[in-house]
């Protein structure tokens, strides 16, 4: 049901340090860099196996990531799952009491199909659901 | 260099739900269970892909992790990154000023060699750096 780790989201203040460190330390350059409006972040995103380092700052002061940063400070924000049934996951999760942040799957970067789960279900993980189509 | 995440490491304050929890949601039961006494840590390794998600409760309340669970509450602790030669990794950090918590790698579970990076030279994140040897 679920098949691997996508990616860890991890909220920074500005991604050009980022660029810095990864190809100084890791010899490494991103593979894909994007805005995701819905989310108000530009995100950075390094592969790492089958799984990625997804690096995420904040477009402007309303993004969930600048509430983050000014509560929490930069560190590791989010997992996400890469599953065969995100409907299927979402209902057994209603059906638990598990709280969702959205009920339905909606559309994410890349065309997956995406959901968020609460943290305060998942002993303080913020969990990304996520289906390729 | 890099070959994949590990791990990543959720502080919990007990292993208890967690079995419920995964079983019940993911179908899931643990690939591994082990104290970490180094780390004055029992742990609880669930295999997602090539990757694991690793839970930790303290032993004691002088482990690391109580005084984590203490000041930020349950949730993403720490990520492992599995590299080939984590010698070189280490003095190439060194050489480049980044904070390390161990100079030289030390045993870990499964006799993996392992470091920890300071997550004030990774932007609030704590790396650990896994070598199977």
């Amino acid at each position: 049901m679920i098949r691997k780790i996508d990616h860890i989201g991890i909220a920074v203040h500005s991604l050009q340090p980022i660029r810095t460190l990864f190809r100084t330390i890791f010899n490494l350059e991103p593979e894909y860099e994007e805005e995701v409006p819905d989310q108000k972040v530009r995100v950075l995103g390094y592969r790492i196996g089958e799984s990625h380092f997804e690096f995420l700052e904040p477009l402007d002061a309303t993004s969930p990531i600048s509430s983050f940063l000014e509560k929490r400070g930069e560190g590791l924000h989010h997992v996400a799952i890469s599953v065969d049934d995100i409907s299927a996951l979402l209902a057994k999760m209603k059906a638990n009491n598990v709280r969702l942040i959205d009920d339905t799957p909606r559309k994410g970067a890349g065309g997956k199909q995406i959901a968020f789960v609460h943290p305060r279900s998942l002993h303080g993980v913020l969990l990304e659901l996520s289906q390729e189509e």
